[in-house]
């Protein structure tokens, strides 16, 4: 499942993706980990009343699946060295995501790449879009 | 808990913090949501062999204190526009760590404000430093 | 809820059963634990186009109620010593499924049980169908 | 993660592996979805006057490694036809174990493919032994 890999290994344009539907569940055991029970994202009668009309997972939620491509992408014995992410758009429950990690840079000299980190909805729409830094070994 | 916030209540230097001990509860619960099930966070024989010598927690869930911390700080409405962090010591399984936001910068054109989040260890070491940008109702 | 029970208690035909509905976060925590996120279990798109048109659980979590029907049924200090499953019909999130252990052998020579392990739906179609071997203290 | 694979892309003695380590979370997690909260799982007060002294995972917990390591093994569109598995010794919270699926015979009339599926501790002992069928598509 996760494979040692080496710098050399990678190209620009290099991608890989992993999908799963958001659920109830996720949300729900996600703020039991991190303890953020903002009602937008816990309360149904309050989000209701909001621009979202309903509960949306957390940004850092869906977040977390850039992580799980990138683990297995990057392979073991990466480092991951930081990680941007804006947030473009709201994630609800039901909603199927698929995170993509892809090569756009090779810093040779640090053994880094540099990957376009991004998130899209099963409608297409990017809902976060980014970049990671990782370090692999030689 | 979560209040309702204005722009006009934060000033440059204001902050707040959130506390946990990071279990293996939360590290086995956290691979289960996001499928992240590297080995350096779920296996503890392999982890032995690396260069950390145990099981550390994903960055991404240390990441989502952030999260936490700023669900209270910034109050409801608020919306989150981006989150940068930096990953530059790792947590094992038993640290607890503190996540702080403190306001940087107030965009007042924008109605954002610019924070440094950062989050430390019981030892005072930074695991974690970063920039989150929310936006604040006026 | 569990009691000890000697090998003498048990005759050809006895059985018991246990019922549960098998929920959206039934799959998504089984899928926590175990590893397998296999877009068949996780992936509400990816499902759709398959020829079960839907999310179905994992076999193996279906497989998990005959370890607790067969937990109360043998009682305390039993020991499992084998589990056999052919998997019939698929199980969708929603489906209220019966686990059924029934003995169908006393081998009394080695103190153990045959018993016959099954697994119905709503509508009485087995999903699962089996057999468990048990050793039962005198 | 999950590939297509066809009936020809796999000769006996392909194999695959899956690690983690067993963890109190996983006991408790698992016994929440599937219901069996025999003490010998359960109760640490319980288990120390047990044979095994401490409290033991469940033997359908491990097994659900087998589905893990079959998910990314077999690929997507295989169906899982049969599990067999003999519980053959405890597997204790703390304990590293390695599930391994490993082609054992072609069906080539019926496509299927019959493995040796097993599950190892961190000693090397073998704590499941037993077989899978599944069926590939050509």
């Amino acid at each position: 499942m996760y494979e040692k890999k080496t710098f050399d290994q990678f190209q620009v344009g290099d991608k890989a993706t992993f999908s799963k539907t958001i659920t109830e569940a996720d949300v729900v055991n996600f703020a039991g980990i991190c303890g953020d029970f903002n009602p937008l994202h816990m309360d149904a009668e309050y989000a209701k009343n909001t621009i979202f009309k309903q509960r949306i997972a957390h940004g850092a939620l869906v977040n977390s699946f850039i992580s799980s491509v990138g683990a297995m992408f990057v392979g073991l014995g990466a480092v991951y060295i930081s990680q941007f992410s804006k947030f473009l758009a709201p994630v609800h429950i039901g909603d199927t995501i698929t995170a993509t990690m892809e090569v756009t840079e090779l810093i040779s000299e640090k053994n880094r790449l540099k990957n376009r980190t991004y998130v899209t909805n099963q409608e297409g729409k990017i809902v976060i879009d980014g970049e990671a830094v990782v370090m692999i070994p030689r």
